[in-house]
């Protein structure tokens, strides 16, 4: 860490207004010089979609008191872009911190999850990135017993750097009986889709959609298994997506035929 | 292969009136039974979003002759998963095609595109998947010199399978001068954003995303270099974001300091 006191950019996916910014927002504040900038209304879902077919606001705010926030029109990724280029403008952060999310990011989630996406994008700036999420889905969650814990982990972040195109995604069970830190891989899991079908006034159907996490991973290494497990979960995430290990298989093929 | 007609699921994020699809369309065609599900509206850089916070259209179409087609009103992904739910009701199609995308999904661009994170979403269904893209943006693109490799990546899947949590990312070159398919990794890049500030006419400043892709990888294994070389590009991608490297690094951290 440098001597001065870093900087570190605020994101998130439920929006500017979620107890979750503010609770990772006055964590940070204790540690560096922090910038806000958060979605204007809630992106949970939206992966790491970015907004090309329409222009984007970038909007000061005056929420909390003491602190630059600014709200934007697009996506959790959009959000860090726009950071990175109007607000930082090239002298990027010491730290980049998305969340706290309202439910929680492990596993397959991390592919769906803006609050990740976020953070995948500041890795990809090459800002030191680091998701929270925790195991409450509603506005009133209460954050308070993972405060130490996000004070920890991006003490060490600062301290040590993170490995290239590397970063976190962090994970915190909803109960305060924590028995410790896990570093642990992204379970395999997928979500079982229920497409509940509603028929409108006008007579014609539509989904809303809902589903089943299903777990196919019984392992004692994953972040499904340390949250069921009263640990807060830490996954090292990369966004290099190639599969090394199908590469001989694939040169084995015979496309000529 | 088996003896009766493999089913084939296509979709993209262009829409469903995009040339791209009707030629994906019409090769599958000569291969299996082809169900289309495509979104309504373009979709390109939706990435792995969903639609959680509002319902679905999913609306039979008459478009092509002879061929199965819906349109939804939701994202790529959003359409995988109703194709595999109400669609395909559980019995899923021997092969998922996603594309052909206008523009290129090389690259860093797998985590932005709408058309991979179909093919993505396909995999996690457990479905054989493949996402093509052509480096032509326009809607005028010629794909005539894309059929013959998509004919012969889809047969060679179809036949061995694909490894387990594994996808294809195809990309062509827009020559009809291809030297052959390449096996490749992603290449290691990014977008340097340049955003595009206006003045609507209420004086306030809206912003469009542009940017420069900006390459930092010369080995002559990417996919950015295939394509640069005239070869059609395949990586093989997974889905779990794990960086496995990371972990005893992270497992060295003491947190309680």
């Amino acid at each position: 860490m440098k001597n001065s006191k870093p900087t570190i950019l605020v994101v998130n996916d439920d929006g500017i207004t979620a107890p979750g910014i503010k609770t990772l927002m006055d964590t940070m504040k204790e540690i560096g010089n922090v910038v806000v900038v958060a979605p204007d209304s809630p992106q949970s879902g939206m992966g790491h979609a970015i907004t090309i077919g329409k222009p984007l606001r970038l909007d000061k705010v005056d929420i909390y008191e003491g602190v630059e926030m600014y709200k934007c029109s697009g996506t959790p990724v959009d959000c860090v872009k726009l950071a990175v280029n109007k607000i930082f403008k090239g002298k990027k952060p010491d730290l980049c911190v998305s969340g706290i999310n309202h439910g929680l990011n492990n596993s397959i989630n991390v592919l769906y999850s803006g609050t990740m996406s976020a953070a995948v994008e500041g890795a990809i700036e090459s800002i030191p990135s680091i998701g929270f999420s925790l195991d409450d889905y509603t506005l009133e969650a209460d954050f308070s017993h993972c405060v130490k814990y996000i004070r920890q982990i991006a003490l060490q972040v600062l301290k040590n750097g993170l490995p290239g195109a590397t970063l976190l995604n962090v994970n915190f069970p909803n109960t305060a009986a924590i028995k410790g830190i896990k570093i642990c891989r992204q379970a395999n899991a997928k979500w079982a889709e229920e497409f509940d079908e509603r028929i409108d006034p006008h007579k014609r159907s539509y989904y809303w959609l809902t589903g089943v996490f299903q777990l196919n991973d019984h392992g004692e290494d994953t972040d499904v298994w340390a949250l069921d497990n009263n640990y807060v979960s830490v996954v090292p995430v990369q966004f290099d997506l190639t599969a090394y290990q199908a590469m001989p298989i694939l040169n084995s093929w015979d496309f000529n035929v």
